[in-house]
């Protein structure tokens, strides 16, 4: 009973991973489309959400029937309902890649980023991928070291986005409302794929130091 | 066993009316601090949210009791992970409260608001926190009838946002890009405040008629 159990929580976190790496796709693919004004990779990430959100559901499904079929008590309880947490905050950066690619679509055959813009755009769009590809690896490694790495990360991440309304409202800014308007919600979207990414990796901290340690090397 | 946990279950749910009635108080006074630049009333709103965090912890402490104690199976296990995704989502609206607090305090003795959004703000502040108001209904009474009715509140607050959009981007706006920054991200605010309402109502729809809500993310 709990081999079986432990077996199909490892088939969960390697469903998560895999989820992670959609994300990361999508994540990169939404900025590629932004800096480059392509309307067909925008539409790539909105239509290839429907395929994070099946699988999101999936691996709801196997939670359920882990917990139906297992009745986990205690830790391995926690770490299931910890997967089901985790799979929300994977589906929603999945969304927020989508409203990334809305904004590039919006803008063709305009680049919603104007120059001014465009470094600190881009290197947070670089900092937020990178962080969902370490948090991919960090579900699949349970790799705890790597998740403290992330916390430098997203303080990165709360400069750029400082850096970021700096320029908007700094004197050269001169490429009006709009883009203005643009910047700010794209600074959000990436700084909450960031948030979410950080979410996910606390809840693997949670699962391998928690009060189930042996799962580390379930 | 079922009598205890019906009753445990009805515990549960009394407790997520109560965060959603604190949430619409937060909603209600960081808008208030918003329209009239009351720094005391903003930090009221940031300092206050660790009760709501704190609220949210103690239902999910109760929903993992519940889930160790009497293992429910099949329907009755969805509603307690729907529970405990409804206090997620609540404890969200109070972070985007927080949000709105910040967005004031950062501008007194100013107000955030110009006069040429203040009519679509404050509209949608009062659609957001009746949204809330609703939702904390729709706990207490399991009233699925309210349910859809929040779908016709949710089409007011896109509309709401389209509106706020045209403001800024028309010729009118005299009030440069920090106001038009605040406005964009305070609408996103409403308008996500109102989408973790939508869900949460969503949920209990599923909790009554166990059919899976089709989930308005935005």
């Amino acid at each position: 009973m709990r081999a079986a159990f432990h077996e199909d929580l490892e088939a969960v976190f390697t469903d998560l991973a895999d989820i992670c790496d959609s994300v990361e796709q999508a994540v990169a693919i939404a900025t590629t489309a932004l800096l480059q004004a392509d309307a067909g990779l925008a539409e790539q990430v909105i239509s290839g959400d429907a395929r994070i959100d099946a699988a999101r559901e999936a691996v709801e499904e196997r939670c359920f029937e882990l917990l139906t079929l297992q009745a986990p008590v205690a830790g391995d309880l926690r770490v299931v309902v910890a997967a089901l947490r985790m799979v929300s905050d994977l589906e929603r950066m999945g969304d927020l890649s989508v409203h990334v690619a809305k904004i590039a679509r919006l803008r063709v055959p305009n680049i919603a980023v104007p120059e001014g813009a465009r470094a600190t755009i881009s290197r947070m769009a670089e900092v937020a991928e990178a962080m969902v590809t370490r948090t991919a690896r960090i579900i699949r490694g349970r790799d705890v070291t790597e998740a403290s790495a992330l916390a430098i990360d997203d303080e990165e991440m709360d400069r750029l986005r400082r850096s970021n309304f700096a320029e908007m409202l700094g004197d050269e800014w001169s490429y009006g409302i709009e883009a203005a308007v643009d910047i700010a919600l794209l600074g959000r979207y990436y700084e909450r794929i960031a948030d979410h990414a950080v979410s996910v990796a606390n809840r693997v901290v949670y699962v391998v130091t928690g009060e189930k340690p042996h799962l580390a090397d379930a």
